[in-house]
């Protein structure tokens, strides 16, 4: 029986716009995390949450600690990318995520992998910049 | 009778992630810049024209040569703006464009103007980067 | 008798990293936006007056109001640029700035005048972002 | 006797503006990125190799194929930062490199680690993007 929870990760769309792109004619590498930022936010507000508001309502910020990223093929202006979100691993006040760009299929062309990588967020106060544990409503919500 | 041309103008949506803020909380200014290029991409995408197909088949490139801004009221993370477009004068060669930012409705905050000003565009060789006329193709879909 | 306050307008020099340019080979004209800022940062700086100070002990923030370029003639990757800074005109609470963006001279090469514009910015307080005039120990020293 | 090649690495030297923050008040952690690059960029023209005349002469483009990083501290606005470049291996068509960031020394106040990884670029053809070994000439001068 397949495990369904893996093989349909949260996925998020985007579009290369020239913004994202550096002499070399493809997305400059850097905006990959952008794109992995953008993915994430979307993934936290598919289940409810918005950033700003669980930083005003909850005092909390999820903040970047770690980021390992490989890119394996370029992307270009006016490509349409999927980037995907999965929680590799969650700690108390820690989630370690997966995360991968595909540029998505056109004509005969399939999907390909661009960059692949991941990402660990940590749970912070809000003013202190402290760590502290992710509150059981969040974390209860993004193990689904 | 209400003039429809000028009531409905090319919009295009779009979200206020942690990359185009800055320190003081609210979207980096020259960050408009690019929400409005976004929003320029997606109406020329709309009649049908792809910038890079145009450069690939038309050796043509659009080159942004003026930008006039005002910046009124600040956006915030995860606000979700409409970017609007409208030709307000069709040249040979260039095309000025009015646009807008707006922070969209949200529960009962009327939308509010972000920011405007207008852009001028220069069609130009691909290769030389010399301006040359805009093919009468384009001229006449972006003059409807 | 040459008017050497005219003549001599700070100068900021910049290198062009990757990060600036886009698919077209050239500098994204937005970012000429970041480098006349951060040639702003440095001619307060050239006064004695770092921008996180004044936030903290002045609780002011200059926030840009308008942004008015033109933009002339191509940077690419490893060129190095001068902006300069002048001020056009001193309001109450708020500065209207002239600013160049050069390519340097290399080789038998003449500088070249790449981008130029006008910047508004406007004194506001850091916490309510009103209004706010601006201090007369500043504008004395800027007005030098 | 204390190894002096590895106790003084490249050093690059950088400020933070605006452009570099982001609404939590400090450097997004993505631009991390492009001080690295930056400092490569700065570190190959030590050595009197700019990559445009690379690109140019050589045929030959320096591409980034992996990054893996940790961010220690935040950087705020204003803050002076020294970021490294040292060879921790080099390949026949790859380098990887291991770089730092740190807020440099300010009053009382220690240099302080603000974020540290390995960057791994690969020797590319500028027009095929197809991996090729490194010049002798590039291997033996950057492995000195």
């Amino acid at each position: 029986m397949p495990d369904s929870s893996k093989s349909n990760p949260f996925r998020f769309t985007l579009r290369v716009y020239w913004e994202d792109t550096d002499a070399g004619g493809v997305v400059f590498y850097a905006n990959y995390l952008k794109f992995f930022e953008r993915a994430r936010t979307e993934w936290l507000r598919s289940f409810g949450f918005a950033q700003e508001t669980l930083r005003l309502d909850e005092k909390l910020i999820f903040m970047v600690t770690e980021t390992s990223l490989r890119y394996l093929a370029p992307a270009r202006l006016d490509d349409e990318l999927a980037v995907t979100v999965e929680v590799r691993h969650a700690g108390r006040a820690t989630l370690d995520l997966a995360q991968q760009a595909w540029r998505r299929h056109v004509g005969r062309n399939a999907e390909q992998l661009l960059a692949e990588g991941t990402v660990r967020i940590a749970c912070v106060d809000a003013g202190t910049y402290r760590p502290r544990r992710i509150p059981n409503f969040l974390a209860q919500a993004l193990a689904r």
